[in-house]
């Protein structure tokens, strides 16, 4: 049974005067790469930059005389927090990506989703394996980070270690289906178990699908988490894809979104009342201030203090 | 200050390769008149009928064998309450309707909505008169509904008070801003007040402009509520609108969803025993079953019972 | 590394004027077991059928005096879908899950969850195994379903799998942790990998936690789908612990709900138009009336007809 | 028809064993006085600071040892952005507002409402009537904001159109309904048109009222954007009472809340790079580093530099 669903038909050329986006109708419908199986691609997508303006100036109307120019209307509009008008722009993924990224991805729940599901049909014989650089120690400082690279042996070994089990459990998923992934049957005597009984066999690293549509607001706040340094490699490499893709699709509020959020910060009110004390050049000590030692530390880093 | 908000300028032709309604681009951006002074238009879409199935067949894949006809399988996803297929498609309306309209509409909180601000912007002079044909007394049986129609000069009476109270309080909405809406200055010895407070002494009918955008699962639900009987006359006409425009954008889910929803039924269990002695030839008491008389009387018309 | 955190302390007793449920309050905190090793408790919940009542009440005001009886106004609410007012209830659970029964529980969005992290923390050694009868061949109707029994030796043959499969994974997860569940180091001269990798070794079978809280409308539709014939055994056992918990919290509801959504069904307007035939003696032909084999059999077994 | 609806009965003493905030318990259901006919009441609440503290260590089991005090792990997921404990609190308002507030409040879509309705009922004659010091002009420089206050005789001025016009229009109200607001018939010989057509006379300063319940993450999402200078006065209001609500229930998020949110700033990538400069000495001019006008003038006004 070799699975189709990944080769959905690329729709033909039809002409529309919806807001086009030239640059994302290019790479509408290609795979881009992730991983050692997954990939992401655009199925489709709702409005570009000129929509964010078009909606905004409908709440605002004449009132936004100063405001005239499009650059600077997204920029405010971001960096106020005017959060709306980005819900007017909506785009939709196809993705394939390990079960365990897929746990963590879900939680955000202001998508529509569609996934392959494992009650109907047979998963495929996919799982994710770390090549050997992105494998690690857990970190000693950062409950949920990673620490020092492995050596090459341990590595070797770890990887070992992940193929043989997701190797045995799949064999064993056929034989408990009694059915192999491409739909033959093992033992025509037997009957195999029922798939939603089977697929819990199965290792967190195998690969799923689904479609992911999602609103241009809720997918940058996916992005501002999801594509951060303390976010897991294994979700952050599908979070930089996505970043590109936004560029493509909405230059505009992608470059707002690159200076206001990826690249700002938020300070609290102690930390604004040490900066003070700083820029009129004032001894501080970050424990009078009320700092935490992490506070102080990141603070340090962010503003190039020594 | 003339408003010039309701003349998005129509996009040019593009082409696209994305699911396209050929129905639907005909109509892009034009103005369906509602009410008196009210309108929806389609500004955006997202899908067709075709985006549903493919969405469907990602979860079901090779599983959907039985299911591969269109029609067959959204019927079933739509009398089964599988649901997320049909968050797949997205539509963006842009719709000027009375405030106390707009009040009810935005208890449907799972869309997305731009609405004309009044903290920014000076509101039209525009208001809902209802035409006297729509005039009706309060229901006697039904607290939140209608009853008789107004004789003429009720009606006629009914309409004058409506009118000078819109027209006075308008004007003093004007007086308030010092202001009147062309954006013309009354008294250049004044200064008025903040257009945020000066709004408070509009009437209800007032109208209001809005994007509102919404998933086609959430809009059906939207329309089986407001395109209902019990729906108040003025929603409902807004409601009727929006679906003939799903008609025209994805046929086989109207079709799907006029026999379904709009002209199905729901049964309790008290009324599922009942009918199955009805069906037998018994004799029938609604208060031995259960069942109270507007169960009854409702159950009787449903079915044509005598 | 002995797990605490399923031994979350007991409250004391308070006094307090919030609306409380006696029934509710006899068994918070308390583990309800389900499945081999899950569980269900109730931590906390807000309201009760009163609070429901209250809701409407202000709603309505004094339009509600024909409705003045609670037991009638909850089944009113309840089977015309005005479902606002079952909003203002809320219930707290701390639930114990298969990882796979995880996934699927998840896609219900309307609820706030908290999960065990395995990014963090180490997993128990716990994995769900089916007793023998309740596995089952693939259903040959139903793609997502199950069909016959196992014989004896069958379901051993798969329980062994299950088992041997999931502890070689967990004790490769130990491994690769370079510590076990009680959280010893197994080799002094290793490091382990990041426990957000290790985790990829898990089977689907393992267990997870969660504190899952949501609102009594959007609770009730996540029952009405997984109380349901159609849902997933392993599903559906923590969906009937959950209606009996629904009926000690607010009897009036798990009434009426019982009556209109759990015993009742829908017709759609062909199967209407059959029924009204049926009623008056007429001969019918499903195939005449638009309905598809499987609607006939559906509609022939709900109402008793040969 | 005196309206009952605003004297809920108080519950009776019951024991719990539920999280309960004694803070809270000694304020319940009492009416806090906002404007000149408002108010806000809590009517019920789910949780308290420990149960945030719980649901974040289910998350994180004994990984969380650095984090064991409550205060620094509330802290912690506060600066962080870890919202989902929050989301484990949930609160239950009654409150009374004028209709034009209510319109502004309900665009956050994540709280669940019930509001007085008048298509069932008829509107109490009660309308919000700004205290002279509480008016202003339009501001110049703000298009949504407020300016130098009014003369003594434009106050009064603009006082008397807002009573004349709401009282007025009350009148008309009553004279469509052929009813009084005290239920009494107005004229015997007519019948007066239905309650949802008569309201759509009444000004937006008239008050409605509703149950509002939300949790505590998105309550204080709404109260970063409300209780903000930027926000409407007459909405402040409420918000200010609000944010002293929060600090009884909840009184160790509250801190965390007004050092990281209400006290805190955002900086973006280009002011961060200004900062750098400045506390280096070096000179700086805010046009080479690409800010706006506007942005320099906040960031001096924010740090005290001149």
């Amino acid at each position: 049974m070799k699975k189709k669903i990944t080769k959905v038909p690329k729709f033909k050329d039809f002409k529309t005067t919806r807001a086009t986006s030239s640059a994302l109708e290019k790479i509408l419908y290609k795979q881009i790469p992730i991983l050692d199986h997954g990939f992401i691609r655009v199925i489709d997508y709702m409005g570009t930059d000129q929509s964010i303006v078009q909606a905004a100036r409908v709440s605002y109307g004449e009132g936004t005389k100063k405001l005239r120019e499009d650059r600077g209307l997204i920029r405010y509009l971001l960096s106020h927090w005017h959060t709306t008008p980005f819900e007017m722009c909506e785009i939709k993924f196809h993705i394939k990506l390990p079960i365990f990224v897929a746990r963590q991805w879900i939680r955000h729940r202001t998508a529509n989703v569609n996934e392959y599901s494992a009650r109907y049909s047979i998963l495929d014989k996919e799982f994710y394996i770390p090549s050997a650089k992105n494998l690690a120690a857990q970190s000693q400082i950062n409950n949920q980070g990673r620490g020092d690279a492995l050596t090459d042996d341990e590595a070797s070994n770890v990887i070992q270690i992940l193929k043989n089990d997701a190797e045995q459990t799949y064999a064993n998923y056929e034989t408990l289906l009694n059915e192999n992934s491409s739909g033959g049957v093992l033992d025509e005597g037997k009957s195999g178990i029922a798939r939603e009984l089977a697929r819990m066999n199965l290792t967190l690293n195998t690969y799923t699908q689904w479609y992911w549509k999602i609103d241009l607001n809720n997918l940058l706040h996916f992005l501002a988490l999801r594509a951060d340094d303390h976010a897991q490699y294994e979700i952050r490499v599908y979070a930089d894809v996505m970043l590109d893709l936004v560029k493509k699709w909405v230059p505009l509020t992608y470059e707002a979104f690159e200076d206001y959020r990826m690249g700002g910060t938020e300070l609290s009110a102690k930390e604004i009342k040490l900066m003070r004390k700083l820029l009129k050049g004032e001894k501080v000590s970050f424990e009078e201030e009320g700092l935490s030692k992490r506070e102080w530390s990141e603070l340090q880093r962010k503003f190039d203090l020594n």
